[in-house]
């Protein structure tokens, strides 16, 4: 089967970035796990040096995984955690600009809309994430860590609406 | 004189982001301001586009104005307007990537320290902080806009510490 599509999803972090690329052949409407894995930064390092091994380490992998399209969370304003927000718009900042860099288009999904799409419940745990995530793409084992089942979940549901949209 | 030392305040944003370089000549304690400005973006723009052209614009001065150091305000964790706080994260975050790919040491001034600094007031207002800095530069008018007058005085605050420390 030829590769049509290639979506990769990012779950943005200033610790551990999670990534996964999924591929849509021509005709199918299921999207298929072709890689994944995270990048690890140091909590130790400065934020500056966080955000260039980040920068540098995501655009090597966009390099050699060459996606036709990037998928991350969208943005929402009531966060429980503000830190925790304010910290991870840094990361999303230089991973959306490494994606820009290379001209791949970005799609936003809302967090509720992706937890929909994967478990059924727009307020699922992470470990329900984890288990629909192993089932859909029958993973031996569950997808660990959970920035990881976050970043499938978001490429696949990326990929199934564009799938539908081009039924 | 010999220039000695350049510090380079910045104020990140989505929409404005204000920028100063001031140069402290060596024996001296008062830095004095050598060039200012601001980078304007389209906020009808997609922050993928924002945040390239500001990543692009700002490694081009950065290029030019050779500073010694960076400055920006620290981060803090209860931010008034979370929305506004995140947005300006994802700009800060590619600002702190172009000074780290250039070696340029960030530091990270509390923005209550800057403004208790300039106007000898830590909860100054957008207003004081102009005035203060058009006198201290002796500029023949207000500084404009007022992203421009934080960024300025981001760069006096680290530059003046610094000529402190090598007393």
């Amino acid at each position: 089967m030829t590769r049509m599509l290639r979506v990769v999803g990012i779950d943005p972090g200033l610790r551990i970035t999670g990534f996964a690329a999924v591929d849509l052949p021509d005709g199918s409407i299921e999207p298929s796990l072709a890689e994944g894995g995270v990048i690890r930064l140091n909590g130790k390092d400065s934020m500056e040096d966080r955000l260039e091994q980040l920068h540098r380490e995501l655009a090597e992998l966009l390099d050699e995984l060459k996606p036709d399209q990037l998928a991350v969370e969208k943005l929402y304003a009531h966060y429980k955690h503000p830190r925790t927000a304010i910290l991870m718009s840094h990361a999303r900042g230089v991973i959306l600009l490494a994606a820009r860099q290379r001209r791949i288009p970005v799609e936003h999904l809302p967090s509720t809309e992706v937890k929909r799409a994967i478990t059924g419940y727009g307020h699922a745990s992470k470990q329900q994430m984890q288990q629909a995530v192993q089932s859909q793409c029958q993973l031996a084992e569950l997808p660990q860590p959970p920035d990881l089942a976050d970043a499938i979940g978001i490429a696949l549901t990326c990929a199934r609406r564009m799938a539908a949209e081009r039924l």
